[in-house]
Order: C-alpha cells, then structure tokens, then sequence
C-alpha cells in the first residue's frame, strides 16, 4: 500500500545535537547553521506534538489554508506553501486520499476547481490545532520576552533573504 | 546516471511568499510557522550562492566538519548532523563518490575508519567556505542589531524544543 506522499513529509531523522568535542568550524558562527539547528529542534517537537495523526507541518499547514479559504485553487495553495504545481498535486491528492479534503467545481467557473476540507477533515484540524498552538505557546513561553522579539526577526529574515540578489 | 543523494539535498522547490487576500488563520501567529518561511528563504538565498556547485546545506556541513575533524567517526558526523546509520552512510558514499572525501583506517583501530576530505575536497571547501560565509554575512548584516539577538534566539530556541516533553 503506497500512498501519494507531499515534499518533506518525513520528520528530521534526528536531532542535531551538539557533539561534545568536535570542532564545528565556521558553521557555528553562521546564522544559517542556527536557523537550521531550530529548524530540527521544532520539527521533531511538531511531530512528537502530533504523533497520533500522519501529518506533518506542510501538511497541518494546507488543512488550515484550505480551511480559511474555503474553494482555494490549488496553484494559489502551491504559492503560498513554496511548491510547484506538481509538489502542490502531491499535496492535494494526499489529503483528497485520506478523506480530509474533496475537490469541487468553482461556482463562478466550471473548468476550475477549488479545494474545501469535508467534514472529517474540519474534525482533525479542531484537534491538531489545538495540539500544534498547545506546542508552539510552550515553546513561545520558554523563550519569554525573546520569543516576540524572535519570531519577528525570522519574519524580516524571511524577506530580507527573499529579495533578489543585489550585485 | 544516478548518484546516491542524500537526505534532503533539493532545493525548496520555491519561495513561501505571503499571498495577498490569504486568510493564514492560526500559521501567523506560530512562531513555527515564522521559522519555516525563515529556513525556506535562507535556504533559496544557500542555494543561490552555490549555484555552481551541487551542494546542499548538509553536505556542505559535512565538509566542514570532516576537515575540522580528520579521522572523523561516521557515527559521529551523523549525531553531529541529526542522521540515523543509513542517512549517515548515503552522505558519505556521496562525498565518497565525489571524490571530495575519503575513508582510511583509524591509526588506532584497524577494524574502524574515519573519514579525510582529498585534496579536491579541501580546494572545494575553500571556494564554498567563501561563498557561504558572504551570503550568511549579507544577511547578518542587512538585520543589522537583530542579527546577533536573532542568532541567540535560535541558539536557545534549538536547546527548548530538544528537551524532553515534561508532562
């Protein structure tokens, strides 16, 4: 039984510890090396927070863009989530698969379709809600007057290494 | 000609871009989310300035740490890098079979190796501690007073998520 996987669905191997000893040359002076470290850190938390459900953060991340915007056209839920059209069908076939989404023609355009969670769908997103904003307001709590200050440095991180290379 | 790739060696297929009219719903409001734009970003930014290489931001570590650590044990580089056996050992079959890397008998333990960047490896490594080191710097730079304070976030941020859920 082989099901349609999305992009990154896999959770890290591993954490990226520290290891006593060795010698990390530049990379522990690099800001990437950090954000990566993170990166690692939270993901294995994501899935220890939802260990229960199949889900992964791309995916917990569609279910509640296609919840929000009920009729999403799958290229927009593709830009939003930095994929393309074939890692965005991925994506949509694995949640029409499990029974979370359906696709349906667009009222104002039968050639389209949009993209609406079913009923069991909006069932396991009340609860994986809950269970991911259980997980990050911990993490936001440990970090206390840093963790405003951090999440709006990664958001201009976000943009700054967005804009075009400039040279 | 296939070439054994390790974990995670492709691009993010795009850019997370924000899109206009999007209701995100809860994703703005997590801290995970913002980290994840975050490492998408960097990670197109690492790309870019590697262009001319095929590399990835674990096998350019890998690198690093080999030549800091000649002899290195491969169960040590995967701990470093948050890989199990199997993840470890396609990495360094890649560098292996790039030529960049190589395994010889521990001095102390002829049933053990450790591996050694070859002297293509360590002229590589040059031009891509270069590289990395002025993208890395270019955005430390452009979030000016942030950058450091955005370093040590992510620094505490890995050792929170890393400990043990206590409940």
């Amino acid at each position: 039984m082989s099901k349609p996987d999305t992009p990154k669905a896999m959770p890290p191997e591993g954490p990226m510890l520290p290891v006593p000893g060795l010698d990390y040359g530049l990379l522990d002076g690099l800001l990437g090396y950090a954000l990566r470290r993170a990166q690692n850190a939270l993901y294995l938390d994501f899935y220890r927070a939802t260990a229960e459900w199949d889900i992964s953060p791309p995916r917990f991340a569609a279910l509640v863009l296609i919840a929000r915007n009920p009729g999403l056209r799958q290229g927009l839920l593709g830009q939003a989530m930095g994929l393309h059209r074939s890692g965005a069908l991925r994506l949509t076939d694995w949640l029409t698969a499990q029974g979370y989404a359906e696709r349906r023609d667009a009222p104002d355009d039968a050639r389209a379709w949009g993209l609406y969670l079913t009923p069991v769908g909006k069932r396991l997103l009340v609860k994986l809600e809950a269970a991911v904003a259980t997980h990050d307001r911990a993490l936001i709590q440990a970090l206390g007057d840093q963790g405003p200050t951090l999440k709006a440095g990664l958001e201009r991180l976000a943009r700054i290494a967005t804009a075009p290379p400039t040279d």
